[in-house]
């Protein structure tokens, strides 16, 4: 439950905010507010708690030591983006981490998992991953899904709490249902560390963005490869000035601290990787503006529903700032609707303009 | 002049304060305050005007076509630390930029300026880069300055004004007193951009920061080298976190946009330095962490009076956010003073004492 005064006092506050969506009205918390997470959601009388924070640990021998004292499950941290799936009246809607109802992964969600678990139970909240190189959202895809997108569940909770499913409880529906998750490797405890080590390192290997550790029930944390480091800064240094600068610093140290968890040596392939992922997206903002004068990249994504495609290209409008949405082509192949268009860097976009005409700048 | 309304404003609000030199008060403008730069000192009756910001251009050809529309003067902009030079009484001293007089400058002054300058006209005020292996403030050090310290005008004004000396009457001046000086390209003009974009890269190859661009009186504007950009993010990354992260995410900006306007090639060099200069830092106070439980830089630099080593010493300590002061020598070698101190950051020792130990970290 939350209180009716705590609403009140939220959306005087406008960190709770109300939202339209199938033609009826929910309310949305944009930011944490008192001890409700951002992206939790009121329909009617049903509350979907927001994903809560996952503190993370830069170390994995000693965050492991500190953080846990029993035995713990390790799961795969998936790099894509966050969704809770559940039902409202007759259709399943996904929601996304901030609490908007997202057009595509609503859409999509028949294609992946199997609706009748919401048949079974209608007060399941599956928390899933969505990644894939053909979403609207994200850059980075694991090296896994190598085209559209797949759904990975990796925790469930239920309508009104916000308390998580016991591991068991989660492991025997994904079972009874054949439900998509995320890769789980076990339960451990502080004497497979080494174990743990390997794996982490063979995960850096391949490119995957890294692991969250579980209570049975409780206590969470998780933990990135330097790989999964290095990438976010790859994929994001096109629109270097909308993220906070801090994205990348820290993502600095918490490379160097992987390596130095793993042993793994300083060399000129590590330093040029990372110069590379630095500066390259500038160089190619720059060759985009002075080409076509507009930094931006283009998305591509498939639907079944053409409105969806529509209703899509609404909310980004809606909710990303400094964003332009130029629409190049919604058009349909093989009995789906495939929408491709731009996100504009206004930011980038425009200082270029300004730095590359001469301008000047006092800092 | 300044209103004595405003001085009045700007104490209140804590933007002017009161500091003691020599046994007599001055006040210092601790921030920009209305028309007011930071670090403008008030001596009795005496202003000396702070140094104002000067602009950046970032495309040296654009830049210069954009902010200039005649002739203009190019100086080499030395890497160092700025200071103003003037007699107050029968004692001459250096300001740094926040306005401290600095007891390092001022004991060394004598050594570098021919102080007779200042018998012939008490109301001079010399702008003068500091820059060299032995300074207190910085690590990063121009190539030409092997040892010790040495000193570079570029700027003369008068007390009780902020206008600075035409080029010619700054010219005349360094002549006629021998003064040590920035390097002076000459005047050029639009038709000789190719010139400068030779010069530029040059000083690039050479290790060199930059030049500033000056009318004969007026406009001004500084271009940097990528080999500066370069540099700045090496010297700092031990404590990456105490300075704003736009710092790095700026430079490498700064560094790219140098680059294209160079005609200079990514190549596997470069991306190398940088990812060196970026993370070569962090490993090093990992190291240091690990072995000494605290994250320091070491300092040296001489005097010839005992007591404005002792007053550096607590100069810093009461002007520096977030960094312990130890000293760890002065002893009297070839009748100087020479000091040895360590700057402790204590940010990233405190930071990673919480992440090397498993600390969590909720982002």
């Amino acid at each position: 439950m939350i209180e009716a005064d705590l609403v009140k006092e939220a959306v005087r506050q406008r960190k709770a905010r109300s939202e339209t969506f199938l033609g009826f009205e929910y309310l949305r918390f944009s930011d944490d507010f008192k001890d409700v997470p951002r992206g939790t959601v009121i329909f009617q009388d049903t509350i979907v708690w927001g994903y809560p924070h996952i503190g993370r640990v830069f170390m994995l021998e000693e965050g492991l030591k500190e953080q846990f004292s029993g035995p713990f499950w390790v799961e795969e941290k998936v790099d894509g983006y966050n969704v809770r799936i559940f039902r409202v009246k007759d259709q399943v809607v996904a929601l996304s981490r901030g609490g908007y109802v997202c057009p595509f992964t609503t859409d999509r969600v028949g294609d992946f998992i199997d609706l009748d678990v919401f048949e079974d139970d209608p007060d399941l909240v599956l928390c899933a991953e969505v990644a894939g190189p053909e979403n609207p959202y994200i850059e980075e895809s694991p090296p896994f899904v190598k085209e559209d997108i797949r759904i990975f569940v990796f925790d469930v909770m239920r309508k009104n709490s916000r308390e998580f499913l016991s591991q068991r409880e989660k492991l025997e529906l994904i079972d009874r249902y054949s439900l998509p998750h995320v890769e789980i490797f076990g339960e451990f405890t502080h004497a497979d560390i080494p174990k743990l080590k390997d794996l982490l390192f063979r995960m850096n290997e391949e490119g995957r963005e890294g692991v969250v550790f579980k209570e049975e029930r409780g206590r969470r944390a998780k933990y990135i490869t330097s790989y999964a480091n290095l990438s976010d800064i790859k994929v994001t240094t096109k629109n270097m000035f909308q993220l906070p600068a801090e994205y990348y610093t820290n993502r600095l140290l918490r490379l160097v601290l992987f390596m130095e968890e793993e042993g793994i040596e300083r060399n000129a392939h590590l330093y040029e990787e990372l110069g590379k992922a630095l500066i390259d997206g500038l160089f190619e903002a720059i060759d985009q503006f002075k080409k076509e004068h507009r930094v931006y990249t283009t998305f591509r994504c498939r639907f079944h529903r053409k409105e969806n495609a529509i209703a899509l290209l609404e909310l980004i409008r809606r909710t990303s700032k400094h964003i332009q949405v130029i629409e190049r082509d919604l058009r349909e192949e093989k009995g789906m609707w495939v929408l491709t268009f731009d996100k504009v860097f206004l930011n980038m976009t425009g200082l270029l303009g300004h730095l590359l005409s001469g301008g000047l700048v006092f800092d």
